[in-house]
């Protein structure tokens, strides 16, 4: 089943840095982008209108979450996940297939697919290449990913098998495809190995996807080792393709896979550390219950223009999380979102303006200060 | 002292109901109007924003609360509440009298004033007429209430007691009061005893403050037995200044209090219903986790007006509420507060219409339907 209306225009390179745009039926997204996760249909604690004040461009929502719960019969029911969550941007979903291996005690790998236990009530389900397509049409994102198989990265014998079958289970996903107002992207796995981390990107490309992520990085290998396997994927996956990382990341790693020639990224990562009082920001992360800021009027970062920092002080920020209120989950996630999705529009700009070495080199000095 | 910057215009009355505006340093309140709560200095799961698209026009905190923390003393330091929490608007802070009369197993009463533990850390602490007034200047809201003894309701001889001394409790606090921005209101007590109210709306009349509360109410009693209270001391208390119920309440409590001549209402029931998952409606409230709503697309009012209403539907809520996703609070708490926000701005353009009676007549005979 071809895809319309999605098209990936490339309009400038710098080194291996991209800038583009990615047209979909909800909408144009600029490259490089990163996508909040909305893991059940709610980027935790935001509301949709304080994401469209964000100008966040894509959102995440995962398929086991949301097949578990609420279903995605009854999301299809209700018009699609757009609708449901009442978001008309470009959304994202996963294949099911990351949240399914990370059930490492409960769930079966076989050829045909994958047995897994619920985590909310320990009900058995099955996923398989075509039943992760069917739910992912259920759901209605504008992008679906390829169901793979996400393997510990240093196991070299069951990356090679893990890999073969994210070959052929892509394959199937292909085929199982009916809906055409939705992109597919396929997935490349191989753990640490360059050798086949070579053959699955030559594989992925050759099956002609709209886009190709990453899969099976930032799972426990070092930054090094994720490196050198976008430096080995990257070359191979076509320069006209949308590439994604997935699951990545801190602005280090924005910072840094985008000068490998990565073009999305998402990650939990921005809703996740607002839930632990710690704020990103461009010169590194602070613990905002840190006792130092009791009494500081200063905003969290004094260059900042989000919403957060245009209104509030540190030391109020401190108070509600001392006081365990709710707010402060709601400001630092605005705060740390808007971090990743303003980093990406100031790359963007640097590359288009042919200056992204000088911009990263600073930006990373400055991280690190 | 004195207070300038405040006035109390009177615009219409229809029976015993009154619409008016209340002129203070940080802007007009028309009333009747309702005070949502930020107990700790932020209405909860709600941001400043969001409050100021409710147009909320006066908001209440804690003293108790916010002397426990983080402290009077910094919240001085950063320039008070309204520059601390980023809200320009109307503040109204309790004495504190309630919370530490609340705290019935932990707290010592003689002439002088309340020692108390904290609810925080058991810590010892004091408050006299002198200290709450003094916390309330280093808080810095508009309004300031006087330090009072809110008893049990059915208590005669008790209730005898701590009335005189809420007596005497407020001229210390007039005496003590050294900001001319800050209006002071006195605080009517008495329990259910039309004759002790009757005593005690006849002394804090007489005492000259801007403004009057009533205390010691929806805290026990019967609804007859607050409607009769209400009867015996509204018509005492000057036509000319605000009367303020204290702590209530429902939309059928703002309907039938604004009948009975009540200005000013505040409550924490917005935002504790929509952390226990209820919606406010004008038909009465919905317990949003309940299963029928499940498949239901309908917003929680077609007739509101709200962001909520506006934007999701009853099954994107109790997803939320399922999912136990913290948006489902800031939803309900959003569309709870414009229930009560919209109640008041609708009786008083029936007041000023002539056309209260009617009004509360067929709101509440919907609000049972």
């Amino acid at each position: 089943m071809k895809t319309k209306a999605f098209s990936f225009e490339l309009i400038a390179q710098d080194g291996d840095a991209r800038a583009g745009v990615f047209h979909t039926p909800h909408g144009d997204i600029p490259t490089p982008i990163f996508a909040p996760v909305g893991t059940q249909g709610t980027v935790k604690s935001v509301t949709q209108a304080q994401l469209a004040e964000l100008d966040a461009k894509l959102i995440l929502a995962n398929t086991y979450h949301l097949y578990l719960r609420p279903g995605d019969d009854l999301v299809a029911e209700l018009g699609g996940l757009h609708t449901f969550m009442a978001w008309n941007g470009p959304i994202l979903t996963d294949s099911g297939g990351f949240q399914v291996f990370s059930l490492s005690d409960t769930r079966q790998v076989d050829e045909d697919g994958v047995t897994f236990k619920s985590h909310i009530d320990g009900s058995s389900h099955r996923f398989t290449p075509e039943r992760s397509i069917a739910i992912q049409e259920n759901l209605g994102a504008d992008v679906i990913m390829a169901f793979d198989e996400c393997a510990e990265p240093y196991d070299r014998n069951y990356n090679h098998l893990a890999m073969e079958r994210t070959h052929r289970w892509a394959e199937r996903c292909q085929r199982a495809k009916t809906r055409d107002d939705q992109a597919l992207f396929g997935i490349v796995q191989g753990g640490v190995f360059p050798e086949l981390r070579e053959a699955s990107a030559v594989h992925i490309a050759s099956l002609d996807f709209p886009g190709n992520a990453i899969g099976g990085l930032s799972v426990g290998e070092t930054k090094d080792e994720m490196h050198a396997m976008l430096k080995v994927v990257n070359p191979i996956l076509p320069r006209d393709k949308l590439r994604y990382l997935m699951g990545v990341g801190t602005p280090q790693d924005l910072v840094e896979c985008v000068g490998l020639g990565i073009d999305i990224f998402d990650c939990v990562l921005p809703t996740r550390l607002a839930r632990h009082n710690a704020a990103m920001t461009d010169s590194g992360r602070m613990n905002m219950m840190n006792a130092q800021f009791a009494r500081d009027e200063r905003p969290i970062s004094e260059t900042c223009t989000c919403y957060t920092c245009q209104t509030h002080s540190r030391a109020y920020i401190r108070h509600l999380i001392q006081a365990r209120e709710m707010l402060s989950g709601t400001l630092l996630s605005i705060h740390n979102i808007h971090t990743l999705l303003n980093l990406a529009r100031k790359m963007r700009e640097a590359i288009i303006a042919g200056q992204f070495e000088g911009f990263a080199k600073r930006y990373l000095s400055d991280l690190f200060m």
